[in-house]
C-alpha cells in the first residue's frame, strides 16, 4: 500500500522551491531561508477523539489536520514551509482513504505554498489517525511567543468567536497571511491561536507572561454560529459563553501596547475584523467585566452566568 | 493532563543549544547551522500494529519511536537536531504513560544531542500511538539519498542482520555516528537504513537508482539471533532468509565505488563490522548468488530456497 501511495504522491504532489528532496526517501530535505530559524509544531487528529468519519469526509479531515498546524505556525508569525504526514489507516480501503486525506490538504497547501514533504503510512485494525508536523521559518519580524504580554497591553482578536462546531471547525482559514502582515507592520508583544477557546488560551498567555487579563464581555466579537447555538438553546447569554469557551475558532489573540493597538484598530489592515476585547493587568488571573462594569473571575470553563439578584 | 505533562516536560527535558524555544508554546523554534538544510522524517508506532504493551514497556516504545527516526536521519547522513512527539494515549493512566514514553527517549536523545522540542498530546478510547517527527540538518558532506547507486558499486552493510524480533528491534543503536563519520571520510553514492529487511530495502535503492543489484548470499553477515531462530526452526538455511527478510535491523546499506569500498573494508573505521555483500549491476532487478555461483532472482519476500535436485 505504501508503495502505491508514494507513487500517487509522486504524481500529485506539486514541486516546491524549498523542497530539495521530497516524498520517497528516508527523509525529506528542506531549504530554509538564510538566517531563518526552523519553527516546528505537531498536531494529531484521531477518529473518535477529534472527528467522526460520516460527520466529516476524509478530505475534510485532511484539510483540518493541515489547517490546525498552519494555525499554530500563524500564532508564531512563522512562514509555513513544509509538512510531513504520518497516517494510521484502517486496513480496509487504506489507499483510497490516504489519497482522500492528502487530497484534502492539497488546495490549502497550494494556497499557503506549503510542501507536503513526506511522512509515514501504516495500516492497523484501529481507526484513522492523521498526525501532521509542520515546519515553518522565522521571518525578520518574528517570532511571536505566548510569553511577552505586558500589563497595560490591549487584548485583540481577529474574526468572530464561538459556535465552531456548526461548520467553521472543518473549513476555517488559518490566519497565516494575517499573522505575517501584522508581524511585518506592527509590534505585537505576544500571540496565540484560539484552539481551545478564548477563556483557556488566554490563560496560557497570562501564565507564560506572568500577568493577568480582563476580558470585556460586551466587546467580544460573537460569531453568527454562536448566536444560532444560543437561539437553539433559548438562552440569550449563551452566545458569549460559546464565544469564550467553544474553541476551534483558530483566530489569533494578540497582546499589543495601547498606542499600537489604537493604530491597528484604526487601520484595520486585515480582511477580517480586529477587535479590542480587553487588557492585560498586573494581577495574575483572568477577569470578566460585564456591560455594567462588574468585574469577577473568569472561570477555567469560561463565562459564568451572573447570579440573579 | 496536557498541562501536567508540559509541566513535567519543562522540569525533565534538558536545554539544548539549538532550541530557541521549546515545549509549551504554539511551536518550537530551532536554530540550524548556517548553510545547512533541514532534513525531516516521520515514523509512527501504534500499539497492536507495531508493538504490544506487555511485550514492550512504554519506555522501550519511547526509545524505539525515537530510534527509528534517528535511523532515518542516519540513512541521510544527517545530524539530528530535534524531534517533536505527538501522542495518542488511552484515557486511563495517560499522564504516567506519556511520562514513561518520553522517559524512554531521554537517554537516546541525550546521547545523540537531540532536543525533544515539543509536540501534541491527546487522550482517546484507543490504544497508545506514538508519532515522532525528527529534524536534522545536512552537513557539508551530505546528504545521502537512495538514488545514486551506480552499476559496479559495491553493496556494503554495517553490523549483522536478521532475528531482530529476539530483542534487537527494541534496543538497537541508530547508526547516526557511523553515518556522519562515513560521510565525512568516504564517498558514498547512496544509502538506506535497513528497516524492512535487505531484500526489500535494497529494492528501494535500485528502483530509485535505475539499476539492479546482486547479493552474495554467503557474504551476508548473519546475526547470532538469526542463527538462533534458524536453529529453533531446525532449518539450517533459514538464517540467511532471516538476514534478508526479517527487517528492523536498522543497519546501513551503502552503495560505494569499488576502490572506495576496498579502502573502507581495509580501514574498517566503525565499531561495527562493514561487510561487502554484493554489487550493483546494470540490469534492473535483484539477484541472489549462492556459494556455487548460481544466480537467480531474489524474490520480493527475500531468499528462495534452492530447489533440491
Amino acid at each position: 500500500m505504501e508503495r502505491e501511495l508514494i507513487a500517487w504522491l509522486r504524481r500529485h504532489l506539486p514541486s516546491h522551491p524549498c523542497l530539495r528532496l521530497g516524498a520517497g526517501d528516508d527523509a525529506a530535505i528542506l531549504h530554509l531561508a538564510q538566517k531563518a530559524d526552523a519553527v516546528v509544531t505537531a498536531d494529531l487528529l484521531a477518529e473518535g477523539a477529534h472527528f467522526l468519519l460520516g460527520e466529516a469526509t476524509p478530505r475534510q479531515v485532511g484539510y483540518k489536520a493541515l489547517a490546525v498546524n498552519l494555525s499554530d505556525l500563524a500564532a508564531m508569525a512563522s512562514k509555513p514551509v513544509a509538512v510531513v504526514v504520518a497516517l494510521l489507516l484502517p486496513r480496509s480501503g487504506a489507499l483510497q482513504l490516504a489519497v482522500d486525506v492528502i487530497t484534502g490538504m492539497l488546495p490549502l497547501a497550494a494556497r499557503f505554498e506549503v510542501a507536503i514533504a513526506g511522512g509515514d503510512t501504516n495500516t492497523w485494525d484501529g481507526p484513522l489517525v492523521v498526525s501532521v508536523t509542520a515546519i515553518g521559518e522565522t521571518t525578520p519580524h518574528g517570532p511571536w511567543c505566548r510569553r511577552g504580554a505586558r500589563p497595560g497591553d490591549r487584548l485583540l482578536v481577529t474574526g468572530t468567536l464561538g459556535g465552531s462546531r456548526l461548520g467553521h471547525h472543518l473549513n476555517f482559514e488559518p490566519r497565516v497571511g494575517e499573522a505575517l502582515l501584522l508581524s511585518e507592520k506592527y509590534e505585537i508583544h505576544a500571540a496565540i491561536d484560539l484552539s481551545d477557546g478564548l477563556a483557556t488560551d488566554l490563560r496560557h498567555v497570562v501564565e507564560q507572561s506572568g500577568c493577568g487579563a480582563e476580558v470585556l464581555l460586551p466587546a467580544i466579537p460573537i460569531s453568527a454560529a454562536a448566536r444560532r447555538l444560543a437561539a437553539m438553546e433559548d438562552d440569550a447569554q449563551a452566545d458569549v459563553r460559546h464565544a469564550l469557551c467553544d474553541g476551534e475558532d483558530f483566530e489569533l489573540l494578540l497582546a499589543v501596547a495601547p498606542r499600537e493597538a489604537e493604530r491597528l484598530l484604526v487601520d484595520q489592515p486585515l480582511d477580517v475584523p480586529l477587535c479590542d476585547v480587553g487588557r492585560f493587568v498586573d494581577e495574575a488571573g483572568l477577569w470578566q467585566v460585564d456591560a455594567d462594569g462588574q468585574r469577577r473571575e473568569l472561570s477555567e470553563t469560561g463565562f459564568e452566568h451572573r447570579a440573579d439578584p
